[in-house]
């Protein structure tokens, strides 16, 4: 993992492969990597959708290694949702099979001269850049049905769908999981517009005749990774929780919180959440014979296991056990009760390559406006059928929550720098709120997941009806997370390093054993904070201010019931997130 | 005009009225008092049709009076388009009957309590809120129509179409002219979205029973009006070029300069310029038997006489003779080279209560992105009825040009602060592009001129393919242009008031014999200055940084034909144009 290939798209007579060393981005992985690059390499105010941004494809420093939960894959470039900065990362098998070819990071650069449509093939002997038309305008599952039939079903593909060809603002990029299914995604931001602005359809992966990355201290790195892997074992999370139920079973308990934003985060709790729950999915797929859940990892390597398969009720594969946003996304956000119709929708996202929180916020504002009733699953169904087609209101919620509220005249429409917020509400839970408004990544939980301390007694307590303590936790968090997200690892390790330290001790010695640093403690959150720093550089260069710092308005007025709360976090507070 | 109409509509039981006198605004008017309440009143991170917006509207200093030019009315708010502060104004007569009616603004605040449509009706003897659901959804014409014949044909109205209840974007609030029919808009940035936010169809104006506005002093006033009049017939472009063929005379003019954005800003000449001039219009029109150009103004008072009316082959009215920037903006930059067309499209403009600007610049991305083909003029009708009709294409391209632009992944859009570019190319004519760029307003030609020193030789005279000199000129014409526009003048008399110092001093004279004030040249600057600082520090509080004082990167990158220039004026010098 040493060296970097960049295509670029707008070289005469097609694109233009070459591959270089990692120059001064060495040591760099995951997210460090992605950002370090758009911050170095991208002017902030370009168009996003044009030559002079770029797509970052990075594998995480421990990716194709043998220590567990490392298969997270970062994504960067120029948001075209937001206009700042984007990492979006990815589970699947990307991130190992790409590391073991050796690439630190893919970079997909300039401009298309014409409407051809390119896939990329990389194995042990190289790259090549193949022009490919026949794979336009189709889904992620038929492109890879034929990728799989062209290279053999071993591959790893990285897709994106007719929401990415169409350069829609909710657009992801698909990873291919063990089964070899595009039922991962770096979600968030439109990352998928941007590389269906280069031209480039798909990127095909196949590491066979390659090896695991080899640490400089094998032994070491072996012990490490023992004790690792009894960390994670060991802590009630990591170990038991994710595995019995998946992501889904916060849906219970984010309800019963009184955060559980419901049809368009106009209330914090849901009557029919027991019926979508992750204890109500699991019972679900094990009456219709699917492996139910505590069984699947998105990727080799993986020992939480929080992944399942959802089948129909005639035991017809339809997609992986939904995740809990995706559940809150598509259910009580938009007032649907349904597994059936929530899976339906989970799997139209994934085969049209669109972002499910996005979606089902888009639908949730669009719901406000009158399009749809509230709870209406086929009218949902409809609609996002209408994203996959290209319709004008296809158009309209494929550029994301905050482009429906103004088409619509909607005040209500949850998003901050433009991206919609997740599955929690920032007023019944103060500390994501914090993360959402400040994070450079628009709303977003994965960037410091403060549900660990203010719900779910990890890494301590904090009352998450309050203000007090949450600036300082949504800081550290996200330190923290800007550093996992650059080693590869998954980031339901937090929940474990959080809390035990002798497991954050194994994931420090894991990184040293294998790169032949010294790194301590400090040296992470040095990392973390460096990350965050070059990301907020590049948004304040592309016009970020505080007034970008900030949840909607009416967070702050209207109050959420069954608590009644408003988001309380003074200002000043939150303008100190980054102070350190 | 001593007095202010405050109406809040989110009062219990129904909007309620308040009249205060003018406090800390006294001797405030049109822009230099709307953009002052917005910035004293208004959240700058406040959503734009929430609550906490205001619509304010106001008359000019002078409007009322006998003061020939007098008739322009200022509207005000935080922009639903930009998310910055707006000043709007339009022609008509709105501004000399309220000012007659001795109301400095009409203020609508607070948020409505259900969806009740109401109007206002103000006469001598006061106010009233009327709720008349009857109005609903009708455009600007039918709702003209009904309030004159339950009013009487003399008042002036002040309305909104079905853009505007949809809360579109690009939404205008249209003012009755001297016939009586909507056509006279407040166009840019969404104003008739917020007035449908506050749940205000219509106010109507009955000044019967009230009297000219009384100078301090009536001899000077006189005097000096008289002076004011003879100075505007004297120039050749407000005594004779603007009478004579209307704005419309511009088309010739800015396609042989090379500057006329063509196929969404794409070349810089069109073939069909000849079939949509000034020159063809007033032909069309005679030969039709209609009044032709030369004969008629928007507003009693007027001198210049720079509209007539548009009549079809029949003799049947269409509308007023379109603008320069509408015939451009469905003309030219759409591909379009019959008048008919675009005089349709007007009319449909005016009646939806739509930005011409904004439409003609939303349908040319639309039609870049492949929606409909250049040329193609029975398309743009279709469209543009599809706006009026609230379908999901009429909500993307009524949320303006960015909109379309998002919704299609179209990098060429010609925007500013998410406001589409008037009729003019800043890579040909770099002195407007200063303007675009930096005004608090996005991208907007009024709100300093350089066309008229860069391309007709007012005011000096500047390279217009060179960046020398540019920031300059657009500073000065900005500061003057804040000034004019707090008067009440039309700012056609710019162009005599920058080239002859007695007509400015005119200007100055009758300000002053009308208050008592001894204001000098120095003053009108400062006044200018003090309107430009307002509206920069609301902008800076909603987030602006001079990442948004940009033109689209491409305009650095991409030259116009047949030029072959781009814009060139530096970054730095942008930054120094509002640093006197």
């Amino acid at each position: 993992m040493d060296k970097i290939l960049r295509i670029d798209v707008g070289a005469a007579g097609g694109p233009k492969m070459t591959e270089t060393s990692m120059g001064d981005y060495a040591g760099l992985g995951g997210r460090a990597l992605t950002s370090t690059v758009i911050a170095a390499e991208v002017p902030p105010c370009c168009h996003p959708l044009g030559a002079d941004n770029k797509l970052v494809i990075a594998p995480g420093m421990l990716s194709g290694t043998k220590a567990a939960m490392s298969g997270r894959i970062s994504v960067g470039c120029k948001s075209p949702l937001t206009g700042g900065i984007k990492e979006a990362n990815s589970g699947g098998q990307g991130a190992q099979v790409l590391a073991r070819l050796g690439y630190a990071a893919i970079i997909l650069e300039g401009a298309p001269v014409d409407d051809t449509l390119y896939k990329v093939f990389i194995n042990k002997d190289g790259a090549k850049v193949i022009a490919d038309n026949s794979l336009k305008m189709l889904g992620n599952y038929d492109t890879v049905d034929k990728l799989t039939a062209e290279y053999g079903d071993k591959v790893a593909c990285i897709t994106i769908g007719p929401a990415g060809e169409m350069k829609l603002p909710a657009a992801t990029i698909a990873f291919t999981d063990m089964e070899t299914r595009p039922t991962r995604h770096a979600g968030r931001g439109g990352v998928g517009a941007v590389m269906g602005s280069k031209g480039i359809k798909a990127i095909v992966l196949d590491d066979a005749g390659m090896k695991m990355r080899e640490a400089s201290d094998p032994e070491k790195f072996s012990a490490a990774n023992k004790a690792w892997v009894a960390g994670l074992k060991k802590h009630p999370v990591t170990g038991e929780g994710l595995g019995a139920y998946g992501t889904n079973v916060l849906t219970n308990v984010i309800n019963e919180s009184g955060g559980y934003p419901t049809h368009n985060f106009k209330t914090g709790q849901f009557d029919g959440a027991a019926d979508i729950s992750g204890e109500s999915l699991a019972e679900l797929e094990n009456t219709r014979g699917g492996e139910g859940s505590a069984t699947h990892g998105c990727h080799r390597g993986c020992v939480i296991r929080c992944s399942g398969t959802f089948y129909d009720a005639d035991g017809n594969y339809v997609t992986k056990q939904p995740e809990y946003e995706t559940v809150w996304a598509h259910g009580g956000n938009c007032g649907i009760n349904d597994l059936d119709v929530i899976a339906r929708l989970d799997r139209m996202d994934d085969d049209f390559g669109l972002d499910t929180i996005e979606m089902g916020a888009a639908i949730g504002v669009a719901m406000e406006a009158g399009v749809a009733e509230f709870g209406d699953g086929e009218a949902a169904i409809n609609l996002l059928a209408e994203v996959g087609k290209g319709t004008p209101m296809g158009r309209i919620l494929g550029s994301g929550a905050a482009a429906v509220g103004k088409a619509y005249g909607v005040e209500h429409v949850p998003v901050v720098k433009g991206q919609a917020m997740p599955a929690y509400d920032p007023r019944a839970i103060q500390g994501i709120g914090v993360t959402y408004a400040t994070t450079t990544m628009g709303a977003d939980h994965t960037a410091g997941y403060a549900i660990a301390t203010n719900i779910l007694g990890v890494g301590g307590n904090v009352d998450p009806l309050k203000p007090e303590g949450q600036a300082e936790l949504s800081r550290n968090l996200q330190i923290a997370t800007a550093a996992i997200d650059s080693t590869g690892m998954c980031l339901f390790i937090a929940f474990a390093i959080l809390d035990q330290p002798d497991t954050f001790q194994a994931l420090i010695d894991l990184l040293n054993s294998f790169s032949g640093a010294s790194l301590t403690a400090d040296d992470v959150t040095a990392l973390g904070q460096k990350v965050l720093t070059t990301e907020r550089e590049f948004n304040a260069a592309a016009g970020f201010t505080k007034a970008d710092d900030r949840l909607p308005e009416y967070m702050k007025k209207e109050p959420l019931a069954p608590h009644n709360v408003v988001f309380e976090v003074p200002d000043e507070e939150l303008d100190q997130v980054f102070n350190w």
